[in-house]
């Protein structure tokens, strides 16, 4: 039989959200980015509003097909989602029948769809499909999508790059689990596989939405003249290695494990964002706006509340290496530390930058 | 906010099939099912080579649509999907870049589609989709698929018929858990669902797929003639019954708990089938046959085999009325009294057909 491969399942690794509906799981932890998702709303209906060209619009439905990519288990999405929808209804005054939406909520395979599915809002106005994979390959056929959101995803890295694994390599990353402490070369090579990464992600877009179609990116940022040290949410990933290597000193870690062990995550400038996209040459930059969020002045139980949300985001990370008993330590430190620390009030520290994106397939 | 409700997520009864690859998973008790399936692909095949309309096909893509409805968790459905999209290519002598593939898995919202999803072809030349929900109801954008496909399933009712399940109605269950050897009301009231769910199928069927294209459909049924109660599939729930009761007589189960319980599964005859297609009038039957299996001389591993094939499919249906220590035990007396029974061996119970019809909408 003749298998034409136009997609092959996921050999990246991939660390999906916490699933479920427990009081660990990535739908009742995910109050900061949904703060950051409401915050866009308004700037996402605007640009709906002010630039779907009409013409266009009524030429390439019906249906008018989204998806939101790295939508993890929602119910952030489902805002980002209804959103959308009522910008484009909006935009067009469409009475309710005049048109159908139709939208595909993606995520790795590994993501917790049984529970995405079981939340889908009862009441919808639009027709919902899972699409499992990553979005750095082809997921959808050509020209086939109209809007494409994607919210807190982009900062994911494909894989951890090999020259930071490499004990051979001068960007080995001996004893730390991410580059912000780094040397220059370990940064680098972060730097290098985001670019890659989200390269890969513009051309399978470019591919899938068609020509007057856009693509809505909110992304984590640090400002562009910021030293990756003095930034609070790199500041996060100290206190995770510094932790694990406080269970080496204790005997509980394998200091060899900790140093295989690297978070892949990259947090870039508004600069290098502009560059990739400027490099990608499928897309027009309609408007790009930094959202601050100062984060200061949180309680303890705030700071608390922001730990678990980073651990519901990402504590499969350290679960896939170090197994569940470990990685659950790793965040009861981490929380620990955070508590601790002076990174929500000490001025010296960057606070992380929200990066919206509205971009045009030209 | 407006919402126009175009579809709402299901409050039907749904049953989806166990879960998971463990040993009473149906991705590992589905050979009675893809043995079926298997049969039918050589007629799907010729159906498709012979009455796809080559103008159709070219005027109605990119990318080719297909939708797999009750698809469950896998592995037949990927059997299915790969025989579709060779036949369409083979039709067109399609080369491999010349067309996308979309594939639609469906199935209901409690369907483990984790599992479905990891299990998808790693090497796949299609774009594969979830989509969650019954089937009774509008599922995918109007006119926006070229073919459906549903194989075993069209036989699980919506819901359970009221009158059944009430003390004073003339077709009240008691004591019974199916219908075949109840009254005639009974008997009736299950006929009318079927009837009902199937007409419901149809409609939105006719909706979402394109004028030209098919609808595939595989079910179990019993000869025209046949007394459903001397039929081999309507004996399998006597068993259930019977085992229930024993149960009753016990004490481990209450008797009011038996006689509210009903299994949701008809088995039609081709007949009604037929004058379902006609009533519904979107579709034009391009070609239906019956195919036998005669299931006779099975081994004691063999029945013991089919057992937990049933009991992977259906589980959840006594599991979410008497919790799951119950549902284990009636399936435990299930698989005994099939074993110690004679509905393999005795030439006057009859056998189960598959019936394959092929559909085109007109």
């Amino acid at each position: 039989m003749e298998t034409n491969k136009i997609y092959s399942s996921s050999p990246l690794k991939s660390f999906p959200t916490n699933g479920g509906k427990g009081p660990l799981s990535y739908a009742n932890n995910c109050q900061y980015q949904k703060n950051g998702v409401v915050l866009t709303q308004a700037l996402i209906y605007e640009e709906i509003t002010k630039k779907l060209d009409t013409e266009f619009l009524l030429s390439h439905l019906n249906p008018f097909r989204i998806s939101d990519m790295g939508c993890s288990v929602g119910p952030n999405t489902f805002i980002v989602v209804q959103n959308i929808i009522e910008a484009v209804k909006s935009k067009l005054n469409l009475n309710k029948d005049m048109i159908d939406f139709q939208v595909f909520f993606n995520d790795h395979s590994e993501n917790d769809f049984n529970t995405l599915f079981k939340s889908l809002p009862v009441e919808r106005n639009y027709f919902a499909a899972g699409v499992p994979g990553s979005f750095h390959r082809r997921l959808l056929p050509s020209s086939s999508l109209h809007l494409v959101n994607t919210s807190y995803a982009l900062h994911w890295l494909s894989k951890i790059p090999e020259e930071i694994q490499d004990k051979n390599s001068p960007a080995w990353n001996k004893g730390k689990v991410h580059y912000s402490s780094s040397s220059k070369n370990v940064e680098a090579a972060y730097a290098a596989q985001f670019a890659n990464d989200m390269e890969s992600f513009l051309k399978a877009r470019a591919e899938e939405i068609v020509h007057g179609g856009f693509l809505a990116v909110l992304l984590p940022c640090i400002p562009n003249e910021a030293n990756p040290s003095k930034c609070t949410i790199n500041a996060l990933f100290e206190f995770m290695g510094s932790g694990l290597m406080d269970m080496v000193n204790m005997g509980s870690v394998d200091e060899a494990e900790v140093d295989s062990f690297n978070v892949p995550l990259y947090f870039p400038t508004q600069a290098e964002v502009e560059t990739i996209i400027e490099r990608n040459g499928c897309f027009k930059i309609e408007k790009m706006q930094q959202i601050c969020r100062p984060m200061r002045g949180f309680t303890r139980q705030e700071v608390e509340n922001f730990a678990m949300t980073v651990r519901a985001a990402m504590e499969e990370v350290p679960r896939e290496h170090f197994g569940s008993e470990i990685a659950a330590e790793v965040f009861n430190r981490f929380s620990e530390k955070l508590v601790e620390s002076c990174v929500f009030s000490d001025p010296t520290y960057v606070p992380m930058i929200d990066l919206f994106a509205f971009l045009k397939r030209i």
